[in-house]
């Protein structure tokens, strides 16, 4: 499947409401349970892509695009959420997460890339020469793949109920 | 993570809408691709969570909870998605999913089953004895397991696409 800003949009603009509908008012213990030490719980998960929002994928694309000399991300902090959450609620996140990519949508639409611009360069602190379209792309696959993280640790939570099934639950063996 | 009715219930009951959010109006290439050869779509997906409501989840619950002497499971036909979805759009097996587990849910809540006959066992075909409790959790793990493997089939569409951010990306290292 080649990347189009149509198909990337189609996935960017619908993760808000997947998460509000998979998440709101759920018990603590599907939200804020891990897969064990070092490993993130679907509230950590919630804080991670709202960090995105505010200073990684907008904040690139707009070092992609300006025509100045310097072209070189800032690292990403992974670990900003257990800092930025603090006291707020999962509904609080979800809120936000959904009003910032909103935001950041709409920006993106007002830039009418061009086909040639997606081709712009810019280095990443520790991967090198990328292309906006390879930033654009992840942006959509990052979404992706922490949904799937996010409904892969909550089945872990059942890992000990299943009894038998474990071995046909691929999920919970990973 | 101990299992509860309510628990399971939180889980059960948000999965509809979270695949309807996920995947209502996107493009075929998101819907119809699936990994590679013998692996699924989320539409081949979809077909499958229909036909464990149809046929799998809550039969199988009135067989453990049924009092008669021949406790044993009918083995589930894992391709019968590819006969019963044909010609079906994918609003259609969306809709059709969110009412048929309304349906279930519905009819589970009916049941009022106690804490003692979670404890009752039926005889799985492969599996062998397994418990009320354990069928129910992995219905529930099952939900989760098929949301995390639409999101990874989707975010692999975009393998190619990622450039140097592959080795990051894990989901689509799966």
């Amino acid at each position: 499947m080649e990347y189009s800003i149509d198909n990337a949009l189609e996935i960017l603009e619908r993760t808000p409401d997947t998460l509000i509908h998979l998440l709101s008012n759920l018990s603590d213990a599907w939200i804020y349970s891990n897969e064990g030490e070092e490993t993130w719980s679907p509230y950590d998960i919630l804080g991670h892509l709202i960090h995105g929002e505010k200073t990684d994928w907008v904040t690139r694309l707009e070092i992609v695009l300006n025509d100045g000399g310097n072209k070189t991300f800032h690292p990403f902090d992974r670990f900003a959420q257990f800092e930025d959450s603090k006291g707020k609620t999962m509904t609080q996140l979800l809120d936000e997460f959904k009003s910032r990519r909103a935001k950041n949508l709409a920006h993106l639409r007002s830039l009418h890339i061009s086909k040639d611009q997606y081709e712009l360069k810019a280095m990443h602190p520790s991967l090198g020469e990328v292309t906006l379209k390879q930033l654009m792309s992840t942006w959509v696959a990052h979404d992706l793949g922490h949904i799937a993280q996010i409904t892969r640790v909550m089945a872990k939570q059942y890992k000990d109920q299943v009894g038998p099934w474990l071995e046909y639950l691929s999920i919970l063996n990973r």
